[in-house]
């Protein structure tokens, strides 16, 4: 295996840190590895380390064989297509490329073989998808899933390293007895939970909530697959919880969909209500796994099945999938 | 209209002092407001005012006309029936005796009716299904109503005073990058989602999700309805919401769901995307209506809808019902 030139766009960021992290804790073999954000500088991670960062020009890339990115859909719309150009694979975490027939949208324990047909950005996708596809995907393959109806519990670092700031910010205020002031949300997120994440549109869906609906089929590569979404931000730092209501294609019992779930690359049973064990944001801090739990039969339908899944939106919904990405396109030499 | 003897049994309680102040606040007409506790005491609400309470034994309800319960099920079981024997009707905010056949469990704007049916004890019942039923009557009048699929976003408060002072215990101590202590609940609540309410039964299910199974069909009087629950504590104080998913009898369009929504009583449409608004539990405190948001149709089925539906859980969800059903018993002469 060769060593490969490595770059982080937006390096500084919430995903930014972890995908550095990641990167040198999983050992992706680099020869250089470029930090990039808007301009020349540098920043200090969480233990103590400074690094630097060079402004990201198009001509950065010029020596990049891979560049993970994840510095907004603004960014990555201006300057992927210009580190592709310069022969660089994009694995872009923004929403920019995700819906575009002719690009990849991988999660690898799911679609790996798309990863093949790059031609020069591969998509990560939405957080929230990644964790809901990584966990299905094992119940899919063994009898199909019709319908799914989910609704989130999202963590504010979903939002960038502000919005983990506000949140505490605002918590010391209502604990002090002061107005809690929201800048990065419209309204307050301590002690509160708002019903929406991205934009609005006009039939009352949020962007989050069909990203939801569009992500999975594509991901899936099946369009038959019905998704209905309500997309909930609560006050959590790190870590999604999704309450996901399935209809299957078949019956599926407890039993074996514990069986499948624990043999699947990536998936882990945390399901055990007598000792009082199941999926926790708290706990998900330097978990990679995704977890799920609450896994009951809904006898209100045939085949029905109810889950309760929890992943690091930071890390699996973000950094993590994209550096795995990186690593399936080094071991399918598709660079 | 006469004048009757009340007692709030339980009063230092969260719920309690909640009947307390809602008894005044709407000029329910007593002689008397007897105050009653595990043991003689006073206690100090939030106003500031002390209040005096006496043991609540069987004796003490000889004169009571109507007694308030929320002092759990233990005491409502032991309780009840002695001042049922005694000529008090009694109104339970506890789970004791919703399910039992023979006592009406009510919640005024959806079943008046049950009221007179009562044998000296009138259930009310939990506060999640309170609000969500409440939200759907009129939905269920005009269409009907087939399948929910609700997920809970519910605050401390339902556990009383305890939870939410660990909830803010807790929060002080994570800010101050201590360790956080749980009592009330088996883990940490502060930043964390619980999706855990009530005892777990073995098939996976909470006696919480079971309530809003059980509940809602007998509040409906509709055995048919079929109710499929996920509940989930979250670090809020107070005021529970809820991601529901319906499949209605016919088709309902957005616009003719906020008018049956905005002409029913006790509910109030908020949603309004375009401006951001939609029901939030940090706005609830002081709010009795059931609030109403984020109506979506649902195209993954026939005739489906999503709606978030915020309620205070202490008010309406509890106390509030509650002195709304001895309202309606001394309007219905059904004393």
């Amino acid at each position: 295996m060769g060593k490969y030139n490595v770059a982080i766009v937006g390096a500084a960021g919430a995903v930014g840190r972890e995908m550095l992290s990641i990167v040198q804790e999983r050992g992706l073999p680099y020869n250089e590895l470029r930090l990039l954000e808007k301009e020349d500088g540098t920043f200090t991670t969480e233990d103590g380390v400074e690094y630097e960062a060079i402004e990201a020009t198009p001509e950065v890339f010029e020596d990049i064989d891979i560049a993970l990115f994840s510095a907004g859909s603004a960014a990555s719309k201006k300057l992927a297509p210009e580190a592709a150009k310069r022969g660089t694979v994009v694995v872009d975490n923004s929403s920019a490329f995700r819906m575009d027939p002719e690009i990849p949208l991988v999660v690898p324990e799911v679609n790996p073989e798309d990863i093949n047909n790059h031609k020069g950005i591969i998509a990560n996708p939405n957080c929230s998808t990644i964790q809901m596809v990584g966990a299905l995907k094992p119940i899919y393959d063994q009898v199909g899933i019709k319908r799914i109806v989910v609704s989130t519990y999202q963590a504010v670092s979903g939002s960038g390293k502000a919005a983990m700031d506000e949140l505490l910010e605002q918590s010391k205020s209502i604990l002090e007895g002061k107005e809690a002031k929201a800048e990065v949300y419209p309204h307050q997120i301590a002690f509160n939970a708002l019903p929406h994440i991205d934009i609005f549109f006009d039939d009352g869906y949020t962007k989050e909530e069909m990203k939801m609906v569009n992500e999975t089929k594509k991901i899936m590569g099946d369009d038959s697959i019905k998704v209905t979404a309500t997309t909930v931000r609560i006050p959590v730092l790190i870590g999604h919880a999704e309450s996901v209501n399935l209809e299957l294609g078949a019956e599926l019992e407890v039993k074996e969909a514990k069986e499948l779930l624990d043999a699947a690359e990536g998936v882990r049973v945390v399901d055990n209500p007598e000792e009082l064990v199941y999926p926790m944001q708290n706990q998900i801090e330097e978990i990679d796994d995704i977890l799920v739990g609450r896994i009951r039969k809904d006898n209100t339908i045939d085949a029905g099945l109810n889950l309760w899944i929890v992943a690091n939106n930071l890390r699996k919904g973000a950094a993590l999938n994209t550096v795995q990405i990186a690593e399936k396109l080094i071991e399918n030499n598709a660079l």
